[in-house]
């Protein structure tokens, strides 16, 4: 097919055999939409000799090099995952100008800047909108849909396996320690679930989001990040009691003299905000603009299937762009925007201690956040939660002046050490 | 300024002056987010002489035929509405070559396939975004995100008027007439409110999104139309009572052998599915897909920021493809598909009708909708209803069986005539 655009895949798991499956089944289809053939002429994998049923074991190759090494390549599609050596093949693609297709999250977040330089030059498409959010049309939107408008905030539920147990754990009434194991048995959480509940893969699409968003470049070492396993039962009842649940939210948010800032944590969420809406392994993506307002996109955010749709349709749009010629200027991070440290970022919060139960400790409570200028909302002492649990609402303070009052109040002996802080989403 | 894009404005209403504004005052962003400079030209308007803050009057002009007959324009925005002349300015415009950018969904569900001809003819863009949904995203995820994917179903909230008035009714247990009175003085609802509660403004964007997702051709007369009009209290205590809202819902489906639908129509969401918690003047669209699975797009639907968030956003896009290049194919309808007749289409029905509360009457009324092959899920005749009203929800049938079905049922002399049917939403 010498008028074909020609495809090749590296990487041959869940997701790269959906990809192939459909590339391979649906060729008269996708042709309809290119314009031309998309024919796929082969696929780098680690083990050339298992059983891939449907798949022509012709197309297969261990030798990654050699293969990026041919110059007819149209389109390079990696779904190796990690950072390298995919970065690497991906570099070597784009620089012998094939464009790119990738779901690589991590790699993106440490080296996308880098990536899409080269892309420029070699004017050729890299796109990604499988690294975030799975099936949702998330990148192509804020890419292109709000590209005449201007993103202030973007807020998203994009990890599936803590949104999983952080709603079991809201339902039971459950301890995080019992859901993560139901939650491994059940093939929801991996058997090192750290990725996940630290917030790392959260923090990867954080910066791609906030970086998209705000048209600037945010890395993963600028996003602050707090996980999930800190969360005990006793924080999900005080949500609950408030009329909110807990989310591990991601958060992207422009300033007044736009500077930017990213994060990830666990949230407190009133249920009538419709991130409290969003169930099970989906995942949704709040962004909040100034002439479009607020918008929410929801979706599957992971597995082999709706991962793949995503890859398909980058591969469609690249094949599309090939057809028709070279690759123009994107130019999305062109500006250089102050991030702001993450110290620094205002938020309402939550603060919960045990306390001893006797008169004068809620005044020397009070006396310490207002050394630290945190001005309280509300004062609450559930006899729910045992009258020794007091629990502090704060109006938006920074992160490191709450930090300095809990290093004081744990100093004072009505309270004992282990003061917790959950950020709380406004209304 | 000669290596500019040239911008021609035709209307300066709510959303032309907010359009005209951001072009004027926001030149730089937008100028490096295209790579080029975007030069608003020329604002075609009735009145010239009407006083229009913050836009220098020397851009306005009256003469639309002569300011189409400049042959250095590089995009047409068209906000004027209606059909004609809005259909004729556009074809000159594509035929001069420029791309075109409108949010003209009348224009486009009637002639859309004819307009797309004339683009792909000259090689430029025709971009709605606006056109459906105000500002949220969906033309180009449904175009591009998806395009990869194969779309099976897309049911949305696109009318905010209705949506407002049947909430209302859903809230306050009001009428249908009490509530459009309120909405009219709210600003809500128009003096002569036909195009929104009679579902002709839903059924135009339900023919843009049926062609779009199933890449075939659907004009406003292949969609089935059914407006709120016709809603009682009763209908809708009736729905609360079963655990579902009443939503108005433009819905496409694609039938496994191809063949697709379009309908609008007031139907029972249970308040278990994503849609039946879009509030207010919220729009929201619905689309399952094959490997996607099921996803939400949730925004404002209208009003001028946010209908001119999605303008500013296609025009940026037209504009980055006039700096790389003469646009290449689109081909989005390249499918012939059957359509299939708004009379075939199955959906699951609650039918409700008055009866003479005597013994006997429930078999009768069965043997009637046995005798049409329509299968009963539930009968239930809810004491709050009063004793002789009757619901029946049916398993999915055809309209045209139920219908045949009803014109028997207002034959018995236990049932009073207006019997009432009602599509429900499955969970």
């Amino acid at each position: 097919m010498s008028n074909s655009l020609k495809v090749a895949l590296l990487g041959c798991g869940t997701v790269g055999s959906q990809v192939a499956q459909v590339l391979l089944d649906q060729s008269d289809e996708l042709k309809a939409r290119v314009g031309r053939e998309i024919e796929l002429v082969a696929i780098a994998v680690r083990d050339i000799n298992k059983p891939r049923p449907g798949i022509d074991s012709a197309l297969l190759t261990a030798d990654v090099e050699a293969l990026l090494g041919r110059r007819d390549l149209d389109i390079v599609v990696e779904l190796i995952g990690d950072i390298e050596p995919a970065g690497s093949y991906l570099r070597a693609a784009l620089s012998a100008r094939a464009s790119v297709v990738t779901a690589n999250k991590a790699l993106l977040a440490v080296a996308g800047p880098s990536l899409f330089e080269i892309a420029e030059a070699n004017k050729v498409d890299l796109y990604y909108e499988a690294a975030v959010a799975g099936a949702i049309p998330i990148i192509r939107p804020l890419r292109e849909s709000l590209v005449g408008d201007q993103i202030t905030s973007v807020k998203g539920i994009v990890n599936g396996t803590t949104n999983f147990i952080l709603e079991k754990m809201y339902n039971d009434g459950a301890d995080y320690q019992d859901v993560l194991a139901q939650a491994q048995l059940l093939g929801y959480a991996e058997a090192d679930p750290t990725a996940d509940v630290e917030g790392f893969d959260a923090a990867a699409k954080a910066a791609i989001l906030a970086g998209l968003a705000f048209h600037t470049q945010v890395v993963l070492d600028d996003v602050g990040r707090e996980g999930i396993t800190n969360l005990s039962a006793d924080d999900i009842a005080a949500a609950k009691d408030m009329g909110c649940t807990i989310k591990l939210l991601a958060r992207c948010d422009l300033a007044d003299d736009g500077s930017v800032s990213a994060g990830v944590y666990p949230t407190m969420v009133p249920l009538s905000h419709p991130l409290a809406g969003v169930h099970d392994a989906y995942n949704a993506i709040f962004v909040e603009s100034r002439y479009a307002g607020h918008l929410m996109f929801m979706g599957k955010g992971a597995g082999g299937a709706p991962t793949a749709s995503a890859v398909l349709g980058d591969i469609v749009i690249a094949a599309r762009n090939r057809a028709r010629g070279p690759a123009g200027l994107h130019l999305s991070a062109y500006h250089q925007r102050k991030i702001i440290p993450n110290d620094l970022v205002c938020s309402k919060f939550y603060v919960s201690m045990n306390v001893v139960d006797k008169p004068g400790v809620l005044a020397e409570v009070a006396k310490v956040f207002a050394r630290h200028e945190v001005s309280l909302q509300a004062v609450r002492q559930n006899p729910d939660l045992g009258a020794a649990r007091l629990g502090v609402m704060t109006h938006p303070a920074r992160l490191s002046d709450l930090k300095a009052a809990v290093i004081d109040l744990e100093t004072l002996d009505a309270v004992s050490a282990g003061v917790t802080l959950i950020r709380v989403e406004e209304e």
